[in-house]
């Protein structure tokens, strides 16, 4: 007769219905906040993990990635995919799902979606170098393409810098309608804009998120001020970039992993030896990051398995001791290990 | 009011017990000669694949790997570890999982263990192989270490070429006796023998499957007579072999996919120049298997990425219309996908 699979066998999954209940029970703006400080202090102690460029499989429609990393202690990966061209079928552009595992036994140790979790992360990991780069006091953030990140990213920017006013603007003026009404009682004032010139209008913060896999320019030189922080988080892939290069000819650069972020980030369109900054050391104090009011910063940022590693490890912890999960009979596990073919074989009934 | 999730949100998932249903199902015979087949199929076309050595993360205890492949139209990777030390701790040496998607939109399309299915993958590629490498007519296999792999591996050999014997030996007598229980009712004659040697006198096909992670010499070149096919599946990351190099030097050897087994195989022993010859060129009629009955062909299997994805393909077509899957609520699918805060916002209750 089969056995109850063993305690081992199982591993925690989280599915997007218990995410949602998750970040309810915590709240989302203290989530982003929590959320931001996990992945700075991995940032922190960046040189004891195995870094490797994402493994992407590019196609017509768009790409499949799959982006591991370890400490040493636990090993995670993200399965994502970037597909513009599925909003328009009806589908999410980037849908994801991680697992994070045991490095002395390979175990899985959890399993999630991670949709909403990328949202989250990415949101957090801008307000996370926002809070490093951005102009002191900055109270006004312009948001450039209002997909499914846009309202993490305002969330994300009030939790952790304190930003009151946000300004939209969206080539579709539906999705600039569907941002407002989502933020509407978040208390974030907020204002739909008619052009990108006029949301950067005395705007700290300039984040462009938008999802065309191409080269765009949605925020060319003369549109930018002396001393703002932009946070470009749109151009994540080869061919794929929001910013003209003058404006990084003008900006300081800070980048999450440069061997990743040269092929994919708003760099790529610069020379291999355009100077950038990585934003870890910054963190740990051994780099400058803004020097003064007038300069411009930038965070290139195109996402970095750390940065997933560190919301899985929030999640398992934040689930322990919640219905927030269930459990799944995802590893073969005999009494002798050795034993497998004796497990399939008293399974048959 | 949270709503049920939409058909696009669910992903089908195979646990253990679910995998050893379908298995019983089907029969685990008939299952492993499919899986020959549409391996051999896959091997087929191996030029529309997109290939990369597998991503490895080496610690002291083991290994975890990612392994990504796709065909252009659908996308698959394994989640896979390697850990001898674990079965000490009464743990799996290998477990892994596995997912299919969909190349246009991304989207998952099967989750499934695989740690099962690994196993039965593994025998499959094995007998596919000696299909076409192996001396005809063989009836007598060895079978060298008896871990989790070593039934699957006879089973595999008896449903393919039809094996009618088999020369047992391990280290540990415990090992051998668990395998000559399990195979006892299966059809095959099991001989457990007192050493390596006398497992493979008057066998036509040797197969090497031990998991020490170090530099093993299982077989030596006096131990091997002429006309022998070598199935070595045991040496399988850098600084693990199980064979001496003089055998290498009197074989010809087969391999899968050449960056991947340069550094994994047993050729990790041989200088770069080494000639191999991939099995897909076998299978496509572009290069010669077998020359003649004194030679010694020698199939040094690491396993490869496309192995995985045909299990995969097979296992999404053969779960179509049973009860052996459940669906998981993986995919955030917001009905506007732009709007993925909303869908969140809606499921606060």
């Amino acid at each position: 007769m089969p056995q109850s699979p063993s305690q081992k066998a199982l591993v925690p999954f989280v599915s997007v219905e218990n995410m949602m209940r998750l970040v309810h029970s915590i709240g989302v703006e203290t989530m982003l906040l929590e959320l931001a400080d996990v992945v700075e202090a991995d940032f922190r102690r960046w040189e004891v993990f195995d870094k490797t460029p994402r493994v992407a499989s590019h196609s017509n429609d768009g790409v499949i990635e799959l982006m591991p990393t370890s400490d040493g202690e636990i090993y995670s990966f993200k399965y994502v995919n970037g597909h513009p061209s599925n909003m328009a079928r009806g589908l999410q552009t980037v849908t994801a799902l991680g697992l994070l595992a045991e490095v002395s036994t390979g175990y899985p140790a959890l399993l999630t979606e991670m949709t909403l979790l990328t949202a989250l992360r990415t949101a957090a990991t801008s307000a996370m170098a926002a809070r490093h780069l951005a102009p002191k006091g900055a109270k006004t953030m312009a948001m450039i393409g209002n997909g499914a990140q846009a309202e993490f990213q305002a969330l994300a920017m009030k939790a952790v810098l304190g930003i009151e006013h946000v300004q939209l603007y969206d080539i579709d003026p539906n999705a600039m309608a569907k941002t407002e009404a989502n933020l509407a009682g978040s208390g974030l004032r907020v204002t739909a804009c008619p052009s990108s010139q006029a949301a950067i209008e005395g705007a700290q913060i300039i984040t462009t998120c938008t999802a065309d896999k191409q080269f765009a320019t949605i925020l060319t030189d003369n549109m930018v001020g002396a001393g703002v922080h932009i946070n470009a988080i749109g151009g994540d892939c080869p061919g794929k970039t929001e910013l003209h290069r003058d404006i990084l000819l003008r900006a300081e650069t800070f980048v999450e992993y440069p061997p990743q972020t040269r092929v994919e980030g708003e760099i790529q369109q610069m020379d291999p030896d355009y100077p950038i900054t990585e934003l870890w050391r910054v963190i740990t104090g051994q780099a400058k990051g803004r020097r003064d009011d007038r300069q411009i910063t930038l965070f290139d940022s195109v996402g970095f398995a750390i940065e997933d590693f560190s919301a899985l490890r929030y999640i398992r912890d934040r689930i322990n001791g919640t219905t927030f999960y269930q459990e799944l009979d995802v590893i073969a596990d005999p009494d002798e290990p050795r034993d497998l073919f004796g497990m399939l074989q008293r399974a048959r009934v």
